[in-house]
């Protein structure tokens, strides 16, 4: 990280997300992500502030961002200056949500009518529109194919490079003892037209149960009101390794 | 309609749906249904009933199944032996519903952020899983194949055959003055494990537009409040050269 944390700089406020800031640097290639203390959940309509949370969850995400780099995934992660700021290549991003499911939970328990917890012989993959202003749909490849987002030989590299993530994440948090659930990844295409992974991997973006007790550690803590929501992320960071940085001291950057 | 409706009888009532009433009959191969004046829409919860609807329907519904009979398709339906019943070849239904869509509306509108209206270029085929308490909900081929609900190749003949369905009607429609702008099918297999159509053709299980005025003619009256149902059923039967059924007396079988 120290080569880009010393040569950039922050520059304009680009976009505001739900939980993090995009801003731009003095190169052109590459975006400033600064992480917030935000938490929102059911298309934003429940919200709450956690301080210390932005820090927690961009060291898990830097941590597993960089798992992935070191493992032959393409993704955005160029470093981490400062604690909550993830510096990451510039990307056109893909207009989908693309979700690699191996135990029901979440919406799936609706969809499917299983039990949460209920494991799938194979991986599931799913792809939702990022429309907030639909309420970010599930769609199938004929809606993707309607709708002129991708072509289909690019829908199948998608599905099969989601699962390629999903199942390297899987691993490596069974390793640490934690059962990887589900992922949500967002792609976007580089200068040359590749796809690469890019926004987070994090206990907001994935759920993570602990293997032994089923102890819900992610999100779900926040949407469902299961206690304090940064114990479990907490709980995340130490297994791999990160309790120096999950015992940060709140929310500076 | 003759044959079968002489020789069958009417026996115990062995489910009753939002819509109809499925008998059994003395030939265990057929079941006898009749169709009832109730409306419901939004999974049950907006609920009408209108005297008239159910002979209505049954004739629009019976006119379809018919002619998709003349031209290769195979349907459940084997005659009509009174104004609200169907003799129909007994089935065990696949729980999916399979919709059809050539134009946007209903759904669609949400879930691709398209106008009501809009043309598809191809016809998109759904899925959606029969399960009232789920609100039956859309299905992608991947959510299909772990729930074990259907093979792979089976999925892709029901795809291919409810596109051919779609197509036959679209084109039967339009040189009727009528705009298709989606159907829901249902389908069964019989005996020897064929793939069979099953349930109704109606305007109360596909959309019907004028194709010059573009006035609704469906159960989008019921579900939106645009007047008179039946106005908009009788505007059917009528291109198709049901109107002495149309202007029938009522509920009476």
């Amino acid at each position: 990280m120290g080569a880009w944390g010393a040569a950039l700089e922050r520059s304009d406020l680009l976009a505001r997300g739900k939980a993090k800031d995009v801003y731009g640097t003095n190169d052109p290639a590459v975006l400033w992500l600064e992480y917030r203390d935000d938490l929102t959940a059911f298309d934003g309509t429940k919200k709450g502030v956690r301080p210390g949370k932005g820090r927690l969850v961009a060291a898990i995400s830097g941590y597993f961002l960089s798992y992935l780099n070191r493992h032959g995934v393409r993704t955005h992660f160029l470093g981490q200056p400062a604690p909550r700021v993830h510096l990451v290549r510039r990307l056109v991003m893909l207009p989908l949500e693309v979700v690699v499911r191996f135990v029901v939970a979440g919406s799936l328990i609706k969809r499917l009518g299983l039990p949460e917890g209920t494991p799938l012989g194979r991986p599931i993959v799913e792809f939702y529109y990022k429309r907030d202003d639909l309420g970010d749909p599930l769609l199938t490849e004929a809606h993707i194919e309607a709708l002129g987002l991708l072509a289909p030989e690019t829908l199948d590299a998608l599905r099969r490079e989601a699962i390629r993530i999903g199942e390297l994440l899987r691993a490596h948090a069974a390793e640490a003892g934690l059962l990887l659930v589900d992922a949500k990844f967002e792609f976007g295409r580089d200068d040359g037209g590749a796809l690469v992974l890019g926004d987070e991997i994090s206990p907001e973006t994935c759920r993570f149960w602990d293997r032994e007790t089923k102890d819900i550690l992610d999100k779900d803590r926040f949407r469902r009101d299961l206690g304090d929501v940064l114990d479990g992320y907490r709980a995340v960071a130490e297994r791999f390794g990160l309790a120096a940085l999950a015992d940060g001291d709140g929310g500076g950057a």
